[in-house]
């Protein structure tokens, strides 16, 4: 086998069981997150490494807003991106979405990253959009899947990346170009293994999957060749990183270890520090909100790190840290680092009251969703096929994926 | 669901775990034969029907000497088959081989008899080439069995299939078509009832394969509508059968149950009632087997019901029962019954001698390998390509098992 990561002689990784581990009162798995996250021991129960200063000041000048404000904190085999980055040489990034629903922001800032990533070093980006999955997880029959991803997918169009070099894949779609390579991956992928990093499967089709996504994350190097592959995923999504990363050595492929870069969860609105998708009496932010429903949903339930009353919080002032319009501005939704800045000083001294802080959030981000929303593509599924089309696998990138003994 | 089989009413099929009966002293599953096969106790252990004499009578006259000499022996829904048939109505034949080997005369018989239903009834019959189970279960890398495919194919072509009605799928090759209903079986199959049946799997894929397989057994009604479907099978492969049963009840397809053709193993050259292919130190009868090297095999490895001496043999005759090269021309290779009961009666007699016996049947067996060999398609990729162009999956009806969000 060739491999250019020079950790394929280290002990294998970090696999145990996640989902149980009883010295944590958290549990994060790709299906399932509670309680308040830990991201440090998070990191040390993964086994990924935090990322240095250093690190984040090679990405760019200045550094994406993930990146500088450690939304996007912690990767594996980040160098080797970066060294190949700026070396000019190819490096890939793989992020998907699962269609069970509308797409949120949390998904979307990833896409944003992603298309970052590609402004800044050329890098290719394959998104796989995993229906098969969601089918087989959730209460959904593939013509629901299909209605889910036919929306999504006007949310990543509407993202902006180059047709050159992006490709969208469909795990039933184009199974004819992932399921042999993920055959060949699953050999090695024992039911324990799945059952230790992700649980008890419901059914034979979720005790696959992984060997599907683990396809997903050599696709870039499996079509053009090995090379560095990063995946910007929320850190939760880490395990289908480590499983790749084993199984790709198993079987031998001609790949590089796919890297992660790996993601703090949005705020939710009512607080706390899980998915925002994953908030159960508090409504999240949908990408197809308009301002006013944006302006509502804030004003009513955004965790607010203000005072009880108004002469109480001129005196005392509010905090930042735990606002969550404060934090959404601070994640993702404000660019402009010194009106942050400014913001959480006159949050601290009494000056800015809580509801002028949502008010300015909740702008923020209906600026961001309609600028959004104007780039997604027609209705209509003839208008989303046509705009879709220059993103699917080409016809010899597909056969380099294809297994056909008759060919 | 719509589902024309009245037996969607009755119980749950039987599906105890046929590995580990610990009231028999022989192991059937699709993976593993061993001991002596009581065909009766099998056919209680698995659920399945003993074929009756009117059956047989119904599938032509005559009966094809395979049910006729109860080869082929029990089934499932044979009836509604037959009734289907005589009415003129559309049935199918699935039966398919995995890619591990030479294919040896036990597959070989299924599919001559596969073709004399597609000639008496006009039936489709959908072959299905699991590529990916035997990558998935053996030693072998994908462009091996891609190695053993091609091979099969050969035989498969010789057999002379009507390329209107018939159809060659492989896994690999035609994921597109098959993954996505099998994403859909996959989620009425538990890890616990896949183990229950096959055992427990070496890796994932092998966990996932019978969903892939109980697709196999639907595509004819998946492309064109509910119908029977008879599943001609060695009498080992009937879980999968069972499991597709199931499945295609669960997943709410408009289709019927597969019906199934249960047939026993060929004898071994060496004698017992394992499969042909299964037999350790005795080498099997190969298609590829020349004249010479047939008549050696039988005259040296075949096992013989005759007396140990001349003079004994002559006095006391032979035992056409457990003589295997009287076996091998009663299971298949002798199509004239007169003849069989003439040798019979002959070797009983002690008037034909074991060594003359043998002769008569290794020229029975040649003249059908040469017969056979002639009907392959010419050496050479292109050559085998074109071969079986007319046997793939058209554009439309690829569209009808495809699932594309998209299109």
């Amino acid at each position: 086998m060739q491999n250019h990561d020079d950790t394929t002689t280290a002990p294998p990784e970090h696999t145990e069981n996640a989902a149980t581990d009883p010295t944590d009162d958290f549990t994060v798995t790709p299906y399932d997150i509670e309680g308040e996250v830990d991201y440090n021991r998070l990191l040390d129960r993964f086994g990924a490494d935090r990322l240095t200063p250093e690190q984040v000041a090679r990405f760019s000048a200045p550094p994406h807003r993930l990146l500088r404000r450690e939304r996007i904190f912690a990767g594996r085999d980040v160098d080797r991106f970066l060294d190949a980055a700026a070396a000019g040489e190819e490096v890939s990034v793989v992020t998907g979405i699962g269609p069970s629903g509308p797409m949120h922001v949390g998904h979307l800032s990833q896409f944003y990253f992603a298309k970052h990533l590609q402004d800044e070093f050329g890098a290719r980006v394959y998104i796989p959009l995993s229906d098969d999955e969601k089918h087989l997880l959730k209460d959904l029959t593939l013509d629901e899947t299909a209605t889910h991803l036919r929306d999504n997918l006007r949310d990543l169009l509407a993202v902006g990346f180059d047709p050159e070099l992006t490709r969208i894949v469909v795990d039933t779609a184009d199974a004819d170009a992932l399921y042999p390579t993920a055959v060949r991956l699953a050999k090695g992928l024992t039911p324990a293994t799945v059952e230790a990093v992700y649980g008890d499967p419901a059914n034979v089709g979720v005790g696959f999957y992984p060997a599907m996504q683990a396809t997903h994350l050599l696709l870039p190097q499996l079509v053009h060749g090995a090379h560095p592959t990063a995946v910007p995923v929320a850190v939760d999504q880490d395990p289908h990183v480590r499983v790749c990363r084993d199984l790709a050595a198993k079987a031998r492929f001609d790949v590089e270890k796919p890297g992660a870069l790996l993601s703090k969860f949005l705020p939710r609105l009512g607080g706390g520090g899980g998915k925002m998708s994953s908030s159960e009496d508090v409504p999240g932010i949908l990408l197809s909100d308009d301002r006013e429903t944006v302006h509502e949903k804030v004003q009513r339930h955004a965790f607010s790190g203000g005072q009880d009353d108004l002469e109480a919080h001129r005196e005392l002032g509010g905090n930042p840290e735990v606002d969550v319009a404060y934090q959404l501005l601070y994640a993702f939704f404000e660019t402009d680092d010194a009106v942050l800045e400014r913001l959480a000083r006159e949050y601290r001294a009494g000056d800015l009251l809580s509801g002028e802080l949502k008010t300015y959030a909740a702008d923020r981000i209906s600026d961001f969703l309609e600028a959004h929303r104007e780039r997604r593509p027609a209705d209509g599924r003839d208008e989303l096929r046509e705009a879709v089309a220059s993103y699917r696998l080409r016809e010899d990138e597909r056969r380099r994926l294809r297994h056909d003994p008759l060919s």
